[in-house]
């Protein structure tokens, strides 16, 4: 039995992680986010404070309070946030300042240095939750054509690289042609943009970056993904086999399945 | 005295070259795009016929009759257009069918090919505008800090490696983040969604292509762009210098200035 920390932010995600840590018999001790974190977090905490983003000494201090060596982040915490008049303390502030970019890779990247600093070692994110990553293939909805793989590979070849220049995950496109790129907006504000854009039959292409680093930012699909792409009447969501987060599994394949919606992991 | 071609698409660009040509002592010949062109273009016009967008047959045909053999196009068609039930003729089917995908550089250069066979050369859209475009260093607005140009220079990378891949020319950023990027919405829209995300000083980078073919595409900012910019509080627009066609010069600075706004050519 071990204590794991565990900085929840919004979604489904840290919920998962804590569910399945305890299940194995270790103890959550979870930094829920005031912007972020569903209330009902509470119920799966072993122990638990709630701080606004920005309070990050109290979370370092929080964790030591309570033995953490080990800590998982999952769930996003909204770029936009970081926008909205943030008051960040003055560790955060020394460590923002620090940063050559605020691209989420150097954000998280120096937070991971700074956290193994204190002793603190920032875990895989999904390391409870292999069994959420796809393998390879098509897993639910119908056979893709010839002109709509094609597609698939024109886009994901652009997606891989737009994550790797850290500025998005997601693209949309038909036809070969881009409708949307996403970046601070998410995912699914993406896809109902490229829907208005490109109407229906439009693919999403959701990306790992091409090193993605695990500890964070590991992508996640689920229900609501599926949800918006079936009122947008969008036809296939490509994502990537073995790096991305399959959340709400069963009824997102069904909603694909009754909406003709592929899902297919490359 | 020659009769030269235009194909004009949306906004002032196309009404710039026809006068421009016309006080040059030669004859315009216009095609105005149903779905896209201002009907005042009609006053400027020595020719015109009205073409939905697809009938490309009837274009050729039309700049034939009127020995037409340089043809420039300017102002934009909206790429959403090419996505709402277009109704092709047989010679535009066949093109676009050639095609290996359908970024702009790939239906345009095919279109520009096409062209020639047919005796009709495509000029660079901006052969009679040079004027218009602008030098290196601040054009309007206030001085910028070291954090604004540090912002700039990173923007400014990354708007060039998108515009080279041909899913936009826009990038917004803010505080070394990039908070959207255009593809098919435009630019002002996505000024307008990175102003909802970011808050106020958003920086706006626009940029042409590494490798920029000049008969096509080339990047326009007018008064429009920066009316959406001073109702969205943002603080400066970055340009290439002797790349990208100002319009509305006077009154875009004018407002530029009025609103605190600086508007840069790199």
């Amino acid at each position: 039995m071990e204590n794991i920390g565990l900085i929840a932010g919004n979604g489904r995600f840290p919920f998962l992680v804590a569910e399945q840590l305890r299940h194995n018999g270790d103890r959550a001790v979870i930094v829920a986010l005031n912007e972020e974190t569903d209330r009902d977090i509470e119920k799966l905490a072993d122990n638990i404070t709630w701080l606004p983003l920005g309070k990050y000494q109290k979370l370092i201090d929080f964790f030591k309070a309570n033995n953490v060596s080990k800590v998982i982040m999952a769930g996003q915490v909204k770029h936009a946030n970081l926008f909205a008049g943030l008051s960040l303390d003055l560790r955060a502030i020394k460590l923002l300042g620090s940063l050559i970019n605020k691209k989420t890779d150097s954000i998280l990247g120096a937070v991971a240095d700074d956290l193994k600093k204190e002793g603190l070692e920032l875990l895989p994110s999904h390391i409870y939750l292999k069994h959420l990553l796809p393998a390879k293939g098509i897993l639910a909805g119908p056979k893709l054509s010839s002109e709509e793989k094609k597609d698939i590979e024109f886009g994901h070849k652009l997606a891989k690289q737009i994550a790797g220049m850290d500025i998005g995950q997601t693209i949309v496109v038909k036809d070969k042609a881009v409708i949307a790129v996403e970046s601070m907006e998410g995912t699914d504000e993406c896809i109902k943009r490229a829907a208005s854009l490109g109407k229906e039959h439009i693919i999403v292409i959701k990306v790992a970056k091409p090193d993605q680093d695990f500890r964070f930012d590991i992508p996640v699909v689920g229900i609501k993904t599926i949800e918006v792409m079936a009122q947008s009447k969008a036809r296939a969501i490509a994502i990537d086999a073995g790096a991305t987060l399959l959340i709400d599994k069963e009824r997102a394949f069904e909603t694909a399945q009754r909406n003709g919606i592929t899902v297919i992991a490359l």
